[in-house]
This record gives structure tokens, sequence and C-alpha cells, in this order.
């Protein structure tokens, strides 16, 4: 656990209780469409989450001998969970072990500690607790307090699952995000396969740019429709460029394979039509710049992707959103907050560029930073320049649905440390403290993703 | 206000009544050549300090709100410091937030906490102060405890301010700062007209390179004359390279607007001829390397530059200052004192650097790290290998005249906590630390700008 | 001293006193051959230690007055060790001076602190105990307590010096690391002759790529016979490229002089090649990334090599390891140590990296970086993502001998600090916190370098 103290303590017991507002994610709808029990302890807490078996992986275990890929299908959920318990100590010092442990005790109630001996104890305890009807997801859903949970969805997703949440008598907010890289970076090798399915959903001719924006602009009214409030992109490369008379390019690329130079330059070109997008149609847009995605060749290739070999590289915010935010960054009405894996660019770029520009927040720590030192980092960097209002509070980022609770409960201490730490430093008092801990919790996520509650 | 505890409070009060010694900034030599008072609250505080305005923005404040650009002339300045008052929550975490509070309670001697409500009283009663004798420039410089005050000027300035307060019977020792970037950087659209105007100035022909150079050292002298101890470079990516031949590429750019190739390549070269000219005049060379400038091309066009739009890049110190280094960087007697905003290259290059090369110091933290925490990373980040004595002291770089004291005493507050956390490590006892103390306080930036008191 | 407070004292105190495990360093094999006393304190201390001249370089001291170069050869050691002396307030706040203290303290038991009054005595002292029969260096590396001390030695080295203390009735475990720099980087000027010397001191042709590949096996083998468990490579830039036919590239630069974009390929292939290597004789492989080397061309000309002026630089390791992890980074057998001097890639790539690939171990803090802030630094920085079990170790990597125990100290200082504060931060308990202890004084280095006591 995570422990405070003092004054950090007290702050803490002021938002411990806050609902969630879980503004991006990876969660599958498809739980809450169906509500079916989680199939076993391995499934649950094991086989989905990279963060933990990448750590087993870099220390010998064999991806299959946990249940990933399908050379995994035959591994048996008692036995990977047996393998992941085995090599606990590996996760001493990570955020992983806190969580684990969180999910554990204050999620479970299981109170024994997870060792090599008491693996198969704990997983038939789980199992039993699945088994329940109060364990199932729509039930642990609304006990965790979730206010509302964003999805991830490609534009081409036909949100059925979001349909059969919104037609069922169960009251929990479950929306889904608009994530079009498929229908827009040409480098996908269904790129053309992808537009043209999209000119189908959405009964648009794209056989010319403008028909291309149109079928885009329907996509983006159907996902608000279903309750939307935010795009996302993830990209290697930071880069945007406006091109005067993209059609001829666009004409190319639907044509024939793009070029490297050709694709990355009509994706530059395209976040900035997204952005126009977005000051229409008000969908807070997001970017997760700087992963480098699937490093590993072989590991790609067997057990496909997402398997821990995303790794993060240098990234160069200022001239990459240049040309972005110079046609609509001073439009304080639209939202575009920033999600780095280099924490180089906290300080240099991201913070002074969100206490210039109005339409920039920026996300909370990403992936391998969502982390006690990766937290008091972030505060330690950005706060200085950007402020507090320039943040865009916190989201958990993702498809591991027991850790919800204990990521926002791990952010919630890291903004108590960091406020109580303000507070001794005599930067400002108790009553600020308190009203930038409720900020930090719920109120920026709220307010950067247009959530109200 | 920057809060001390214990050994730290013990060194602090060691230092804090040092006079001020101020070797780099932004104050107009106007002020203390006519020593009219200040205009009015707004005028004071908020209308030229981009770190405040730049804050308000991004917040969606409009520009011409307060009071900036020509759009901003018919704004009364009440309105202004209203608009700041409103939004003072902004700067919560940020050091602009404890300067102004310095200013208020401290400086200006007002102990009503600044809000919405207070907003008019506080008004008033800056705007009487302004009014009385003691608090127009030259009294409050005097205040100050200013030991030196050195301005920025251009090489083309005619420095009749500072002509006006060397004439007067004041005492206050202001001293202009040698900027040549508009008649060595082609990239300056006035380039040519700039290079003809220095001609001019210093009555030698400018027709061929030597005539250049020879231009430049008069130029140079004339300003040493005026009690110049320095020059300041200020670019966004660090380069320099030594051309055997010059002649034909001056020319060219004489005759013609430079590419941007050619641009940095003789610029690149210009630098190294600067070192040059100060290891024979002994005029400290300051580079202020890695923010690029004007990024938001509409904020420019409608209120001009220095409008919170300058963001820093990523700066490769090494390699750039490699051919610089390589013809003076041995030289003990030439002091090259750098500034970063890639605060990356703390440890990695600039303590290496300066821990070899006789002529290297390391300025203090810039601009948007001129902060606690940004203080507290600089120390942590240099010291180890660059010890203190390659550092160059403190200097406030402020266009913010009134803030001058709150920056000193934040710097010294940030130097006597570093110093009390060395000191609990056991690397030092209070004897070397309080001698420490005096050298960052005001020593080092003696030295190394040769300002003996 | 740097000292430690509570829990982080106990849980020092558990480790003070193990072995000495010395995986990577640069110690001279002949003294431990020879065991001839040491000359003077001036050639214990203060010549060979690039820490310590440096730093007086940079304050204006000229190396030659150090005793450095020919220049150097007929200054006396006291002046030497005087003028070092003189300026020891240089080196407050850096590490070269807790280990100074420390030799002076606890390995030489010299209790007078060091000053320009007390050069003299302290000279005195130190050159008696080096005439004494229990200060020679056999002597001196039992008491310290070294289980096992690895040099570094060109491929082409005849390892004489290794032999004599193999042949000699002395037990010390002294073992050579394989450094092939020379026989495979082509923009090393003597390459050809090299490889030529190579084939020689081999017994195989080196005349076609094969026959090359063959004299790096046999040379590999002669090392491993002689007690190597490691191969290091120092490189500027981190690149590796697989080429399938490289015949005609090594034909072309055993012949003319490489080109810098040829030199660069082929040793990126070459470093694939080792790995390659590694995974059949078990060589753990070594990579030292980032650091620009004879920046100062004037010092390499007068001086030589290892001057102070080898500077780091910003490193990709993610893109430039990729094709060599592609082809050898999922065996869990080979090892692979990534050393960085650009400390933005422990959070951003090393700890991602090594906590996915199954060949990586992060190298400890090296070179400026292995200092109290920067062991800091090191683990906030890589344990969060990484955990303990893929780093690896200590090692000193110095070649000043009366150094090791001191570095090894504070390291282990380092240790109890980080663990104590994970402890209070409740991230786990007094018993881990011991075991993590141990692993990182000893028990990782021995692990990573296959180094069984």
């Amino acid at each position: 656990m995570y422990r405070l103290h003092g004054p950090a303590q007290d702050l803490y017991e002021g938002i411990s209780n806050l609902p969630i507002v879980s503004p991006h994610g990876h969660c599958d709808p498809a739980w809450f469409a169906s509500d079916t029990p989680f199939a076993n302890p391995a499934e649950l807490l094991v086989i989905p989450d990279h963060y933990v078996f990448r750590m087993l992986y870099s220390q010998g275990v064999p991806l299959a001998n946990l249940g990933i890929g399908a050379a995994g299908k035959t591994t048996k959920p008692r036995d990977v969970f047996r393998l992941f318990a085995a090599h606990w100590h590996l996760f001493l010092g990570t955020p992983s072990r806190l969580w684990i442990n969180y999910v554990l005790r204050e999620t479970l109630n299981i109170s024994t500690p997870l060792s090599v001996e008491t693996a198969d104890q704990i997983y038939d305890q789980i199992a039993e607790l699945l088994a329940q009807d109060d364990h199932r997801p729509r039930a642990l859903f609304d006990r965790f307090g979730i206010e509302v949970l964003a999805t991830t969805d490609g534009a081409l997703d036909t949100l059925e699952h979001h349909q059969m949440i919104a037609d069922s008598p169960w009251n929990g907010r479950v929306i889904p995000t608009f994530r079009p890289d498929s229908v827009l970076d040409p480098s996908d090798p269904d790129f053309v396969e992808n537009v043209r399915h999209l000119g189908q959903l959405t009964g648009t001719d794209t056989g010319d740019f403008d028909g291309y924006l149109a079928a885009l602009r329907k996509r983006r009214a159907f996902f608000a429709m279903m309750g939307t409030t935010a795009t996302d992109h993830a990209i290697e490369v930071v880069h945007t460029e406006w091109i005067d008379h993209p059609e001829e390019l666009y004409q190319k690329l639907c044509k024939s394979n793009a070029t490297p130079a050709d694709a990355a330059k009509f994706y530059g070109h395209m976040l900035i039509e997204m952005a126009q997008m977005s000051v229409e149609d008000g969908l807070t847009m997001q970017i997760h710049g700087g992963s480098r995605r699937n490093t590993n060749s072989g590991v790609l290739r067997d057990f496909g992707r997402d398997k821990g070999a995303d790794i993060p590289v240098a990234v160069d915010w200022v001239r990459g959103l240049e040309a972005l935010l110079n046609r609509v960054g001073n439009t304080p009405d639209f939202k575009l907050i920033l999600f780095t894996l280099d924490e180089t660019t906290y300080a240099r770029e991201l913070a002074p560029m969100a206490g210039h520009w109005p339409a920039l927040r920026i996300g909370p720590p990403w992936w391998f930073h969502d982390s006690p030192a990766g937290i008091a980092r972030y505060f330690d960097q950005v706060v200085e320049t950007a402020g507090y209002h320039n943040l865009a509070g916190f989201n958990d980022d993702t498809r591991a649905f027991m850790s919800i609770p204990a990521r926002h409960d791990l952010w919630r201490r890291g903004v108590a440390d960091h406020l109580a730490q303000q507070m001794n430093r005599g930067y400002f008092g108790a009553k600020d403290a308190a009203e930038l801990a409720q900020m930090l919790a719920t109120d920026l996520a709220r307010d950067a993703y247009g959530l109200a509650p």
C-alpha cells in the first residue's frame, strides 16, 4: 500500500470516496452488455494485463505458459495463476504490485498475502467470488462507484454492445470513444478497405476527399449520438502539417500502397481535420504520442499486439503540433489533451504549451508513469509552469477492469502526497489544497472531457 | 511564501540581505533615465509580465482584455487588474504567485490577500504608492539594494538612456549588454539594412567581411565604454561552425535573401567570431539556447513578440558548440555562460562540459525553470559533476522590475534549501555551506560577469 | 561522508561488509601481476583520476602542472598533490570528494582533513603507507575483500599479466574482459592492421568475412579460457542493423578507408554478430552507449585520450537496438547489459525494454551518474517499470584502484537510502528490503556476469 503521512493522509481521506470518473480506458463494453461472470482468476488478473506478463516474460517465462496467444489456449488457468504467484517477487517496487495488492485486499477482501504457497488457496477464493452475482461486471461497476466509464472503439465499430447497455435496464454509464486511426493512417495495411467500409457504414461515397471528410463527420455524429464525448489518436511520431489541396494525395493513397512519407504527410493533415471537426462538434481530442508499437517482431507474429513490446521514444511536441495549433489552438472551446511517455517533455514542452494555448490540456501520467514516482515527477515538472487548471485530471487507461479502483486510489494518494508537500513548502494552505485535491480527483476530468455528473 | 525549515532558514538569513547583483535582464533603461513614476498597477504588474498573461490566455482570457497589443490600448488598467485578480487561482503552485505575493506583502507592504473581492482596494493602494516619490524607479532601485543592473540592448541601440543615467547625479549602476543578433543572423528580414546601419553608426565600410568584423569590434568597444561587461545571444538551434573563407558567403547574404541553411551556417560562424572577440576584449559571452520563438503566428500578428508563445525545444549543446569550444574553449580568461530550457542537458551535457572546459560556466535556471522545483532540479543535476565553482550564480532575467527582489529572494531560499539538504546528507558542514550560500547569492555572478562590487 | 538516518542506516549495516564484486572496471592487471608498490600519492590519487583533474582543468589549472602527458613528466608528484589540495574546495558537492575522503579516512586511516595547509603532511603519511608491504596491490586487494575484479582488455591484448597472476601463488581473482572495438569498428584508423593482427594471433586467415568471424570466435574462446565472463563495447551512436551478405562490405573496408556511413553500418552488423556469439559461448555482453569521445582536440593532441573531454550525448536505445534484439533478444540465456549517460532513457527506454526483453539488464548508474543524486534518480526512474530483477547490480568502472571500496560503499549507502524510502512509502517491509539490499550489493552483479562466488 502507498502509505501517506500527516496532512497527506487528511487530504486523501477527503477525496478517497469520491466517484470514479474514467474518461479513457480499454475495458470491453461486452462485459457490461452481457454481464456474464468473469471466467476465472487468471483471465481476470493475469492474462489481459500486459503490465504483468511482460515482467514475467522479461525474466524468461514463456508467454504461452501464461495462457497467451494461440499457443497458450491449452494452458490451464490455475497453472497460469500459480506461475504468476511464483514470480510475485519480480513486482517488488512496481505499481502492479500495489494495484494487485489493493485488488486482493480492498476489492476482493482477501487478507492472505500472495505467494507461491498461497496461490491455490487465493485462486479458489477468487473463483468462488467470481461465481457470485455481486461480482458480475455490472455489480462491480456499481460497487466501484463508477460515474462514467469510457471505452475505446474503432471508427468502424458498430457499438452494438453500447447499444445493448443503453437498451438494458441497468443505469451504468459506459460510453464509447472515437478512435479513427484505422481510417486515417494510410500506413495501416487495410487502410483502403477500411475507408471503403467507412463509406458503407455512413452511406457516403468516399471516392473523393470531400466525401471522405463527410463520412468521417457522419461517423463522429453517430458516436456522439451514442454518448461519445472524445476522440483518441495513438501515434509514434507526432507530426501535423496542413495540405492545401489534399485531393491528389488522397486519390494516390486510395489506389496504391502509401510510401511512409506519403502516409505521414496525409495522417499529419488528417489530425488537423480531426481537430477542426472537434471545433465543430465539440468532441474533446486526445493524442497519445511517442509509443513505438510492436518492437518485438517474434512476439507480434506469435502472440499478437499489446504484448509488452510497445516502447516509448523521444517526442518533439513543439514542432510536431505547430501546424495543428496554428489552425485551431487559439479556440478556447476546443480541448486537446496530450499524453506523453517522454517525461522530458513535461517541463520542456507540454507545460509551456499548455500554459499558453487555450486549447491544450496535459493528460495525466501515462502507462509506465502511472505510478507513485511517476505521479510525483509529473506534478514536480508540470505544475509550476502550467498550473493545475491546464491539467486533465486522471484517467486509468486500463483494460484490467478490476484494477480501476486501485488505480484511482493510487492517483488520489499521489495527489494528496503532492499537495501536502506544497503546503509544507508554504505555497498554499489547507483550504486551497482540499479544493485542488477534488479538482484533480474528479472535476478536471469531467471538465476536460465534457462529462457533467 | 517559499517556507524554509531549520538549517535552511539559518542559511537563508545569512544571505537574505546581501546586495542584488543582476547581471542579465530586460528592464527598460528609460525608467531610470527619466525616473518618471510607473503609470498604474496594471502596467506595473500585469501588462509587461508574459508569465502572467500567458496563463490567463491559456484559460481563454483574450489578450486585448489584458491591455495587450493595439487592440488592448483602450482597456482600462483597473479592468485589467480586476481580470487578473479574478483569475488569481490559476497561479496556485506557480512561481508567479510566489513572486507577486512577495511584491505585494514584502515590497509594497500590502497585507490584504489578493482576490476578486479585494482587487479594487489593492489597485488603489498600489496606485497611491506609485504616485509617491519613494516609489519612483531610482528610489526603488536604491531601496532594493541593487548593486548593478544589466539591461539587454540591441547592437544598433544608441544607449542614450544609459548616457542620461551616467550624466545624472544618481549613482545607480545600470549597464547595457551587447545583444547583436540582429546584425549577425541573416534570417532576420532586416539583416542587410541592420548591417548597413551598423556601418553608419561605427563609421566603417561593411562592404566586405573584414569591414563588417571591424564594425562589430568598434560597436563592442562603444558598449564596453558605456559599462557593458557581457554580450548575449538568443538562438533556437545551437550550432557553431568555422568557415575558413567567409567572404563569399557574406557577399551572398548582403545581396539577397539568405536560405535557412546559409543563414544557419553564417550565424554559426559568427558566434565563433564573437567568442574570439570576447577573448580579445574580455566581454563575457552568454548564449540562451533552445527557445523556439513566436510559435503562435496569430498572436504574433495581432500582439507582437514576447507574448507567451516562445516554447523550449530539445538542444544538443555538445555537437552544437564543438566548433566554438575547439577554437577558444581552452582559454581560461574567456567566459561563456550557457542557459538552457532543456533540463535534460543539465546532467547529460552542461555539467560534464563545464566540468572540463575552462571557458564554460552554467547559467542559473532560466525562465520556466526559475522556480522552487526548477532550482531544486538544477542543483540536483549540475552540482555533482560541475561543482559549484563552474556555476554563474543567479540572474533574474526579468522585464518586471518590481519582481527583482522577489526573484532573488526565491533563488536565495532555493540555495538555502539545497545547501541544508547537502548538510543533512553529510556532504559538508555549516561553514562550507555558508560560504557557498554567499557565492551563489552574489559572488559567482560578480565573477562570471566581471562585476567587481 | 554520505550520511544515513534510521532504517537506511540499519539496511546499510546489513550489507556494508559484504565482499566486493567488481565485474567491470579499468584497473591495470600489471599491478597485481608484479605487485610492486604504488609509486607515490599523486600517481595513486590524482594523475590517473580523470574525475579529479578535469575539475581542476575546468578552473584553469594546466594539465601539465598535474603531471599529465609528456609535458607533465617533469612535474614533481608532491607539487601535483599540493596543487590538488589547493583546489580541494572545487569538489564540494561532488562524489569525488566523498570518495577521496573515504579513501583517506577509512582506507588509509588518515584523520587530518585535507587542505592546502595539510597537503605536505598527508602526502608524507600516504607515501609512508605505500612503502609498506601491507599496502602493495595484492595486499590491498585482499584487505578490500574483493571477490572478483574484472579488467578491460583489447581483443589484441596478450593477457600476459593475467597469466602471471594465474601462475602466481596469490589467490586473488582478476579476470579480463573482451573489448573488441578496435577490430570491429572500421572508423578506427588502425582497423585493417588490427584485423590482420587478429588473424596472426589466432592463426586464422581473415581474408574473407567467414575467416574474420572465425578469428573473433577463437579470440573470445582464448579470453574465456583466461577467465573472461563478459565482453564490452563503447559506442557513441547506438546503431545496429543486420546485413544479409556482409562479404562485399568487408572486402571494401579491408582495402580502403571506410566512409563514416560504411563504418557505422558494418559496426552495427558486428554488434549483432557479437551478440550471436554470446548466445553461443555464454559471455555476457555490455554496451556503454552515448559517450562522445575526445571532444577537445587540443587536449587530445597534447595529452591523449581519457582526459575529461568525453561528453555524453542523447541516445535512442529503442530504434538503435531493434535489429539486434529482434535477432537474439528473446533468448533468456543471453545477457545484454546496457549502460547509459543519458538519464532520460532510464524511464523512457531502458526500463520498458528491460521489463520486456528476456536478454536485457540495466547497468548501474555510469560515470557522472555514479553519485548519491545519480543513484537516487536511477532507482526513482527504473524500478517502477523494470523491477529490481532486471538490474545488473553495481560496478565501479574505475581506473582508480584505491577508490573501489569507497565507490561500493557509496553505492551501498545509496541502495540503503532508496530501500528505506520505499519502506517508508509502504511498498514493502524490512525483510524484503534486506533481501533486495543484498541482491543490489552483490547477487545481481554475480548473476548478470556469470560470476559464482
